[in-house]
């Protein structure tokens, strides 16, 4: 039997979604806590490898298993081995055919910009900061670029694994939410690796006046890795949503991510 | 001279405000870092003692010095000696008969209550959690008896070192900005020792139809502590605005906290 389960995590203190020998991935502890739960060996599969600093408040994984639970008290039962950091927010029986990630036909992430002298506080580690002040038309310009099938080659980290480096930007938008904060949507079919804070790294370059909007276009058309700027902070970046065919009944985020709503 | 300080805090890890011989509380920790900036032994005041666990988008204190700075090297120069979960915002002169406690003349708070099954992650120690449901037309009837003047003994801690337990409840309101997420927002001359943390857990109890309204007016006119519901947890509730006369100059509040904007 195949089971998506969605979680939200806080990845500020894990090595990313991906196993590593030490166990400290997102993905050993969670399925380390559904061994722990189920009694039995498996193996969780992500829609999406998110980096050491990422958060998600809607991250999908699938399982395969033979027992037998009601969904709801695979959620709680899972939910009592997890730190406090991670939480299962929902579980969906799938037929075998379903793959967290081979089935995704899109990923959406937000990216929370905090443009301030004073670095943050009260939302440290949850958001990406920057000194430098920010001109808000600058930003919503540039973004534009992104929009479209495009080969991502200069925005992508030379450990990326993925085979071809063009995706398709579905939607980029920006908005200034109070003096200081910017919240991003990125919505693509996949995402290469690093590449939202790539693109990030070099959008605070442009609408922070270091380079003109041609130069962004440049880096773009260039191909490059080595013409953008350095990767940005993996701290206000946001798994936030996945997109699968109908049919799966999975819903596409967390109804309660805040930055949703302002 | 003195001068008056703004801060933001994660109140998460402290034993409150006031100081204690431990040094574990936000006035020694601050008190310590504008000793270390300007070489001189001083006392902060604060407009408000808030509970441990409790939050600030926008606390005032003021301090008096013979330290001849200009205000943002005071901020910057501060902040160097600060943790990351305090930020000083701002530095203001005020005279001599500016007091932060007796010159204010209303504080504003904030409470962020999380209302699921599942307990909060993302925003673990950031919101207060309930697993009842809640009623939103009941919580929006039940804050209307707290506005206005009135005797809070009910909602008082057997610790209140307060006079008299009259205050004036200035402004009550209560939004749901998602499945979740309820933000209330409490405006008064001043409150009482745990006096919205107890309000909170009578509120929910009415607003999860555990007690009917009536219940909740009884509590309050009987004047008796022990009629209320338990003290509600501290990790929803942030302090964020202070009112002074405008001669001072001091901003009201922090215009860059994200739930003043949902």
């Amino acid at each position: 039997m195949r089971i998506v389960f969605s979680v939200e995590y806080d990845g500020s203190n894990f090595c990313g979604w991906q196993h590593q020998p030490s166990e400290c991935s997102l993905q050993d502890v969670i399925q380390n806590a559904i061994k722990k739960f189920s009694g039995q060996p498996l193996k969780i599969i992500a829609s999406s490898r998110t980096d050491s600093g990422v958060h998600a408040s809607w991250q999908i994984f699938h399982f395969d298993t033979d027992l037998q639970r009601e969904m709801n008290s695979w959620v709680r039962g899972v939910n009592t081995f997890l730190p406090s950091t991670i939480k299962v927010l929902g579980a969906f029986k799938v037929g075998e055919d379903f793959h967290a990630r081979f089935s995704a036909m899109k990923r959406q992430y937000n990216y929370i910009l905090y443009s301030s002298k004073i670095s943050p506080c009260l939302f440290f580690n949850k958001v990406g900061w920057t000194w430098l002040e920010i001109d808000e038309n600058k930003l919503k310009e540039a973004i534009k670029i992104f929009i479209g099938q495009h080969d991502f080659s200069s925005f992508r980290s030379s450990e990326c694994q993925s085979k071809s480096p063009v995706r398709e930007m579905f939607e980029v938008n920006v908005d200034k939410i109070s003096e200081s904060y910017y919240v991003f949507k990125f919505v693509a079919n996949s995402f290469l690796h690093h590449m939202i804070r790539n693109i990030m790294g070099s959008l605070i370059y442009v609408a922070s006046g270091k380079q003109p909007l041609n130069w962004l276009i440049d880096v773009k058309n260039s191909k490059d890795r080595s013409m953008a700027a350095p990767t940005f902070s993996p701290s206000g970046l946001y798994l936030s949503g996945v997109h699968y065919d109908a049919k799966w009944k999975i819903p596409f985020g967390n109804k309660d991510f805040i930055f949703n709503y302002i």
